[in-house]
């Protein structure tokens, strides 16, 4: 067994979830695991360990707990990328696709200094638009984005390519086929 | 100056928001400073320093943030206590009061053991009211609730009296007085 099947095998499929024919990755079965828990946040940001990191940006809401623990682990500042209307200080604001359609996203204007090095952190990559979304939010106020890591990734979807094509180093933990 | 006094001088008062008359604590600032995030990650958790955790559970949303953090600096599982219809297994679910009307979260039924040792966490407690449907929940479950971590108290509208009630150890780094 390989670190990366090990770390799989605490990831729960739910079938038909959350509609027939897709086969939804649960991490709460992963975060639930305190060693799954650990070493998936020290593996995530390894390659970054010695060098300093400024900020690590979370997206809304499974990217919060995450994103937590790894600003936790490099000691660096946290910053929420939120749902719009969530944040309370004056934001930079971005629309980014969802399977149906748009949405904004959002994040305080003074929350990154231009320049900082940032690290991007969310559960999972699919499709991309999200993490692009966000890329794109982070550049616009001046953040030199170091990394986006993923626990897990869905190759045939796109988003990782996705972001290695906007200059973005990526490190996921594990891929799954299909949705 | 004490190490309140300096935690405290990193949360920003937002005047009037939500709406006129309240004074808004915003701890993104206080996330977003490396040396704060991390200093009271680790206050929060220091009196459990030496004893084992299970779980730490962390509220949506900015409960997730620090329940991370504090999750890896515990080496503890982490889970989540999220708004309903956002698990997407079987879940246990309980009604709370807002300030209006009433809402429900939930929490995955089997996240957590039964005896097992569970530190509840989340940004800021005022009247309680979601911290005490949070206890009754994992209570449900069997959880042994060892304590209730927040950053912010605010003292005047009784929520650690409630929770101290129900015989929760609460712990809190800093007070502000009214909203």
């Amino acid at each position: 067994m390989t670190l990366e099947d090990d770390l799989k095998a605490t990831v729960r499929a739910i079938q038909d979830y959350p509609k027939p024919g897709i086969v939804f990755r649960d991490i709460t079965t992963l975060l639930g695991n305190a060693w799954a828990f650990r070493r998936a946040v020290d593996e995530l940001v390894q390659p970054w360990a010695g060098s300093k990191i400024d900020k690590v940006a979370g997206m809304e809401a499974r990217g919060f707990i995450l994103g937590g623990a790894v600003a936790h682990q490099v000691s660096a500042g946290f910053v929420p990328i939120r749902k719009k209307g969530k944040l309370p200080h004056t934001t930079v604001r971005i629309a980014y696709s969802l399977e149906y359609g748009l949405d904004e996203m959002e994040m305080h204007a003074d929350a990154i200094k231009p320049g900082e090095r940032v690290i991007l952190i969310d559960d999972l990559i699919a499709t991309g638009g999200t993490a692009e979304g966000a890329v794109k939010l982070l550049r616009q106020i001046g953040a030199d984005v170091v990394a986006a890591c993923f626990i897990i990734d869905l190759p045939e979807l796109g988003g990782a390519a996705k972001l290695r094509a906007m200059d973005v180093p990526v490190r996921t933990l594990m891929t799954f086929d299909g949705h």
